[in-house]
């Protein structure tokens, strides 16, 4: 994604022109395509003639810890010259091997690319699966075409004139405990209204109550289950499968030019103007904006990451991600109880990235950061715009008003914005890590899309869901998402604290009125989960127990306040609960250890259990104090749709916010000047009542001084 | 506020101009300028000639329920003339009657101020005090200069030179047990340097301990009471209280020319600019914008209120208003017990309302609002802006990407934010309601300011908060708000219903994979409390038993999922918690009530128990089912300070979410069309890549389609 400014060549923000020879990459830069390529063609060679390589991923490997801090060491000294020994380059390739018997082996190499060498070969055991590819789920509709047992199930159904069948590849989900389950997918079937000539018109209105399963190595469809479609009378039976099972359905149509409504007329156009352009820098994948300064990673996994997060010099975060998620559904009907996505590890936030566009995700000025993905054939391809950096203001940042002189200083709170955007068949999540000027970061993730919807007969209401459109049942379900802490609070020795306030009794002695109350802090000192505690008002700091405010003398520190919100509601012994440990408590704080980067382990896909994830981090038992720890924070929402949220769903909002804690001295934003904007304008028909300035005068208010403050010398 | 436009008087929507003669004012608009003042001769002629009256405060008295909703109903219907008979406009006039003997009562009266006559009069049993007024506040500073006791008891200082003191008035709080106390304010001081000449050097940073108390009736300081400086060494003891107790102080500057530090430089201009305008319509106190209208109320004590809310036509809100807070503060050293602020009830959120600076509060195109409050002598006076109205961008209000297609349709979410600014004292909260596109209203709470610091020796830490400048102790406290919230759902006559997401047993009968879980439903039919449980999802709906939506067959309803905040921590037996037990829990469910409008009780300031607060309400045990009903959430932030909360503090923010559930019959904002915002520019250095048009195309995603889809007649 970027270069330094080492060498003379040219910087090629998006990565997609660089060679070798012309600059040398940043270690936390994407593979450029001509490393990429390199990396493929080093397996292709070591793999040899006699077999086929089928590519799943090449991306970077970002380097091990230690090297890379001795090398950000070095850069934040301004000590970096063109002889400064770097980490290797190294590609993590993720693959197939077909041999001539059409056995097939998922291997995952790493590549070191300049070198042109495998450095490390790792087979995987049978009983993990790789992330699904879009290759994959571009051959589902094939071989339903091919299936005889798909197309004897589907005509069983009449659809309505002018209709086509539409296939949503999912992830299959958790195999039963006695299932032999070689490599599955499996097809959310509906059919999609052809008339209007508009190929956007929305399949969802039209569930079929047929999921086909195929077997992705074989390409054929193995069973083709079927779907209850029955209501709270019917319990777990089928209900009432009628050959007209669609004609019930309605339209969903939201493509403007298909509403049966019309389209609002009176939305006025609000434009975010930067008239001295965008207030951050960006150097390839270096992002400096208001004493902040980081790296951007960007990886097919997670998506965008945050790397070497500084304020003013000093060290925050080592590492920001997205780690994982996972959207289990609620109806106990099987085969439902296989509808789990692991959105990151079962596809790729990276891979599942839009391409943003300008005026559309975000307003004002917008630099936008590509990325270098990886085709079946294992070839790079630039992937454009898949995540935006803007600024916007959030409102007031900090006010405060001398009542004694009514004047006013006001501040305006300005974030740095950087998104990225997921579509998954139906379902869409916008992420976003948010700077403030205040020394915050805030991780945030919106919800839409379209909800996942079966059929349901005419008339019927569900325990398991809402009926949101005549026929289509929106499935309760929770989204529960893992976001990854890599704390450098001024380096790497960190401790995390729990801090919790807690009522006192009362007692002559101590708390003689009963008002007081106690902050009590608990320092964890070996690899644990615990739970969210808002009734105490749990806060998680992240402490760096060297290093001393010199004001409050108390540890510098982050925190945060984890989200309380719902858990796992899957019963602890189901597949669903077993497979995502890591949606079972709110915190989870680990020893860092080099590639443990997600949540629910490397392979969810599948899964029939939760393998190198947080839980068997945590169960290392490590020694986390005083040490290099990571912490990993679950939320998520509990949804039962609401007719609302029918055909595309507002935003379902949710932020987590790290702020210092006594990491600074002082406010840091109170060098942000309230500066009057002058853009802003009186509505229509008033006029201008107040002094213009840098500051605000309040000449009216009612709450005015107490009169002249006393000079002790002259009136006492 | 506003009038109609039934006569041909001028509109004046500040109603400061208004008269009885030429408009007839809507039975919500504030009472105009006139009609304050008729109120105040009526009550100078009624109390007559013997005595003399303190006013406290004029202000309108909304109408009766059942006489409003009758106008409101002929005002939808369209059928209002001048001669609809209306709601008479009733000034409710506080004010306190001294005799010649010096005894004063405390009364309120009600007055007609058309007919100018007292229509209802209640005197105030001593037990209660009104709330302060900023004429007792200024009277302070006076009554400290005639006090003996005061000044002998700031002569154990050495003020450094070029220092004076300065007195923050505070409520007295609540009383102890056995305490007789009159009529009290207790100050606290300060010391500010006037070296440099400039009026707002920030006194904050140099805490005096001792706090002198006040008999406002008397007008005679009484007592002043000596504070600890120690830390936790010294448990409950004083501490060290040295001569030069402010030698070890340091500057808190907040005014940018007093800032040692340098400003930052490097924010460039972001404006908001509406070249169409805004897309609201104000016509007095009138609002409409996106579906949704309602009326502006604005009264002394609760500030900006939201009346008569409707969307589309459809009735959502009766009303909607900051009804209460609570600020007890956790340091168990007396006098620190009878630190308690009750901000609406003690001091009044509408008198305390910052007059509002263009371009400074807010950004884009703006409109102010006025408000008619009143003076010590009882004459009505105009405070200028006191609440504003624009619009904002909340980003991406939904969006789909058809991943066959490519084709992104992106809608973004457009609030209109109602929004005033209150200070008390060093406080400042930020009030907002937000109304969203999609049928959603937001109350949003800032909090900000200067947190409230005393005297600690030097070099010690204290258990009872955080040093955030040397010799500046900041006390943890808790701010716990209560917001009142009137449903009119489709009418009156609504249920209540508290919806929770439950696990479910592994059972083979009913949940065989172990992933099903429930949602139950509780409505609740006799008023009651009960607090927040985000383990079970618990989801506050408010609801219209009568009315089922026509997709899901469930009842119209709106939501709110209340924040598991932490209530009350101050012991259940101590005055600070029982003055406050609408901070105990966080849902209060009661029977509509005419003037039941405070969660703490109309009597706060000095209160040693709630009284007619939501605590009665909820013991009357009335029926709340299919019934008018009022449903109170309380919820706040534990405030334990941080460094980086010194000098002015960067704003916490607290959101509580209305939004429709099944209320309507699809998402209300998919009219919204996702326009592409022509404003937006690319930062300096790129090309703009993407095609333009309104919608977006997304040329090279990796997720793409699945391959065509089915045409079931021609392939099967």
């Amino acid at each position: 994604m970027a270069t330094e400014q080492v060498t003379t060549g040219q910087l090629t923000p998006d990565g997609s022109t660089a060679t070798a020879t012309t600059s040398i990459p940043h270690p936390l830069d994407q593979l450029s395509v001509f490393e990429s390529d390199s990396a493929r063609g080093t397996i292709l060679k070591a793999r040899g003639l006699n077999v086929t390589i089928q590519f799943r991923s090449i991306a970077l490997e970002e380097p091990p810890k230690r090297e890379l801090c001795r090398f950000l060491d070095l850069e934040h000294a301004g000590s970096l010259t063109a002889h400064t020994p770097r980490p290797a380059r190294i590609a993590k390739v993720q693959y197939d091997v077909v041999r001539a018997d059409k056995h097939i082996v998922y291997i995952e190499s790493w590549v070191d690319v300049v070198e042109r060498k495998e450095v490390e070969k790792r087979v995987i055991d049978k009983v993990h699966q790789a992330a699904l590819t879009t290759n994959e789920f571009r051959e589902f509709s094939d071989a339903c075409f091919e299936s005889p047992i798909y197309k004897e199930a589907l005509a069983e159904f009449d659809l309505p004139d002018g209709f086509v069948v539409s296939i949503d590849p999912w992830p299959y989900g958790g195999p039963d405990a006695d299932e032999i389950a070689p490599r599955y997918t499996q097809g959310l079937c509906f059919a999609r209204d052809t008339r209007s000539g508009n190929e956007d018109s929305n399949h969802y209105g039209y569930p079929l109550p047929i999921i086909p399963v195929l077997d992705t190595y074989t390409k054929k469809i193995v069973r083709v289950d079927r779907l209850a479609t029955g209501g709270k009378e019917d319990g777990l039976d089928y209900g009432t499968h009628t050959k007209d099972i669609l004609s019930h359905c309605k339209p969903a149509e939201y493509v403007p030019e298909l509403l049966s409504q019309p389209l609002r007329t009176d939305v006025k156009p609000l434009n975010v103007i930067q008239p001295e352009g965008p207030s951050f820098q960006v150097n390839g994948n270096l992002i400096e904006w208001q004493k902040w300064r980081f790296r951007l990673g960007f990886n097919p996994r997670e998506g965008a990451t945050l790397h070497d997060v500084r304020y003013d010099g000093r060290s925050v975060l080592y590492r920001l991600s997205l780690s994982e998620m996972t959207v289990p559904y609620g109806d106990p009907r099987p085969p439902f109880h296989r509808k789990q996505a692991f959105d990151f590890g079962d596809a790729g936030a990276g891979r599942a990235a839009n391409n943003l566009s300008l005026g559309c995700d975000c307003l004002g000025v917008i630099k936008y950061f590509d990325a270098v993905l990886s085709e079946p054939d294992g070839k790079a391809s630039v992937s454009k715009n898949v995540v935006c950096l803007h600024e916007q203001d959030n409102g007031i940042g900090w006010k405060h008003t001398n009542y004694r002189t009514q004047r006013a200083v006001v501040s305006r709170s300005r974030e740095l914005v950087v998104q990225f955007i997921i579509t998954l068949a139906n379902y869409e999540y916008i992420f976003a890590y948010k700077l403030d000027q205040a020394g915050g970061i805030t991780v945030e993730t919106r919800a839409t899309g379209i909800v996942s919807v079966v059929n349901i007969d005419p008339g019927k209401t569900s325990p398991w869901g809402n009926v949101v459109s005549e026929g289509a049942m929106a499935q309760n379900h929770q989204h529960l998402f893992c976001i990854r802490i890599d704390p450098a609070i001024d380096g790497h020795a960190n401790t995390i604290v729990a801090e919790e306030s807690l009522p006192m009794p009362m007692s002559r002695e101590f708390n003689p009125f009963g008002n007081g109350y106690e902050v009590r802090q608990t320092p964890i000192l070996k690899s644990k989960y615990f739970d969210a505690s808002p009734m105490t008002n749990l806060t998680v700091k992240m402490t760096n127990p060297s290093k001393l405010n010199p004001v409050s003398g108390k540890p510098v520190s982050y925190k945060f306040i984890p989200s309380p919100s719902q858990l796992m509601l899957a019963h602890p012994d189901s597949i669903m609960a077993k497979r995502a440990q890591f949606a079972q408590h709110h915190v989870w704080v680990t020893r860092y250890k080099d590639r443990e980067l997600w949540a629910g382990g490397e392979f969810t896909n599948q899964s029939q259990k939760e393998v190198d994830g947080v839980a068997d981090a945590v169960a290392r038992n490590e020694n986390v104090d005083n040490d290099d720890v990571v912490v990993w924070n679950t939320f998520g929402l509990t949804h039962n749709p609401r007719v609302e949220d029918w055909p595309v769903m507002p935003v379902e909002i949710h932020q987590i916010h790290l702020r210092p804690a006594d990491f600074f001295s002082a406010n840091p934003a109170i060098d942000v000047l309230g500066t009057k904007n002058e853009a802003s304008i009186l509505s229509p028909g008033e006029e201008q009542c107040c002094a213009s300035g840098d500051v605000q005068q309040n000449p009216t208010s009612h709450m005015q001084g107490t009169g002249p403050d006393l000079d002790p010398r002259s009136k006492l």
